[in-house]
């Protein structure tokens, strides 16, 4: 199975911006990464995100939703949706914390662009409607637990994918100190979004 | 199987929104519902939706993402996500028109609301950084697709649940008028996201 992790969940905009965020990892999760690779990754394989060794898990396009949202800063602007495997989902469900080795969550992140079809639409019965919807793929992320290969980074394993491949180490050593502020919530800033 | 269908999925912030699209629906559809309840609903029931007699169909916070969406108006700011069952999936994948019967699509919308977590941790990174996630739920919409029984409303049945509720016949009148546009893509607005 593999095992990823997201970089700032829910929070960050792209590579580029959490790579922003303080270059910190701990020599031990370094070195781990190192000595063995995550189950499912291949930490010699350019497939593979830095220090953590996770790979692309197939079919995360078909997980569940955890929520949706939006970030805007002077550089980024997105939509973006968290995902859920399944043992991640049942976690969230039942509020579950710590969650339990296997969970999986993915970000996936997209720019913020208008939509002119549902504008037009809209325009008669809706004077100044604007409606937005996903434009390019941006990156998505993956957080996967594994308490004792990632014991060093909250039990959490970080990847960050642009077109299909895994960025650079730097960005790699900010995903763990941001999101240490959600200790509390097992270092995962998404939220289960309310079923309507 | 429940067969619901969405009123504006992927445009329309609420119910009341959708209430102000033209009050207009073909008598044959308000006919045909009064004959025969739609399959898994129950005409008669408080439970389904005025006209097209679609009740909510169990499991659907589990389906598969199709795309997702902000959308503001004078009166409405929300954060929206479109969820299809697998047929409608498999057809958005395949870029198959018309949707099959059976497919289902739900529009999940809730108010659109700073996340202060997200931005006590981005302040210092990114200066100016807004987020926005999930408030509460506003209602969800479905439609279903069952060409034979909803012919004169493109094939497609239609529901609005607000609390669980169906809101009224004026809402609901307002389903298909709105969807015509979206003609040439069997009346459905929302797109496929790609997978980043």
């Amino acid at each position: 199975m593999l095992r990823p992790t997201v970089g700032a969940i829910g929070v960050f905009g792209s590579c580029a911006a959490i790579a922003l965020c303080a270059a910190y990892v701990t020599s031990s999760a370094a070195q781990s990464s190192k000595e063995s690779p995550a189950p499912g990754g291949n930490a010699g394989s350019s497939n593979a995100s830095p220090i953590y060794g996770v790979t692309i898990p197939p079919g995360y396009r078909d997980w569940k939703v955890i929520s949706v949202g939006r970030l805007k800063t002077d550089k980024v602007n997105q939509l973006r949706v968290q995902l859920g495997n399944d043992i991640a989902i049942k976690a969230f469900k039942e509020g579950k914390l710590p969650f339990p080795d296997g969970a999986m969550i993915a970000a996936l992140h997209w720019t913020y662009v208008p939509s002119e079809d549902n504008d037009k639409v809209l325009v008669a019965a809706f004077p100044g409607a604007e409606s937005f919807v996903p434009g390019a793929a941006v990156n998505v992320q993956f957080m996967v637990k594994d308490s004792k290969k990632y014991a060093s980074t909250g039990g959490w394993g970080f990847a960050d994918f642009k077109d299909g491949k895994p960025q650079d180490k730097t960005l790699h050593e900010a995903c763990f100190p941001c999101h240490e502020p959600a200790k509390a919530h097992d270092f995962v800033f998404a939220h289960y979004a309310p079923t309507p």
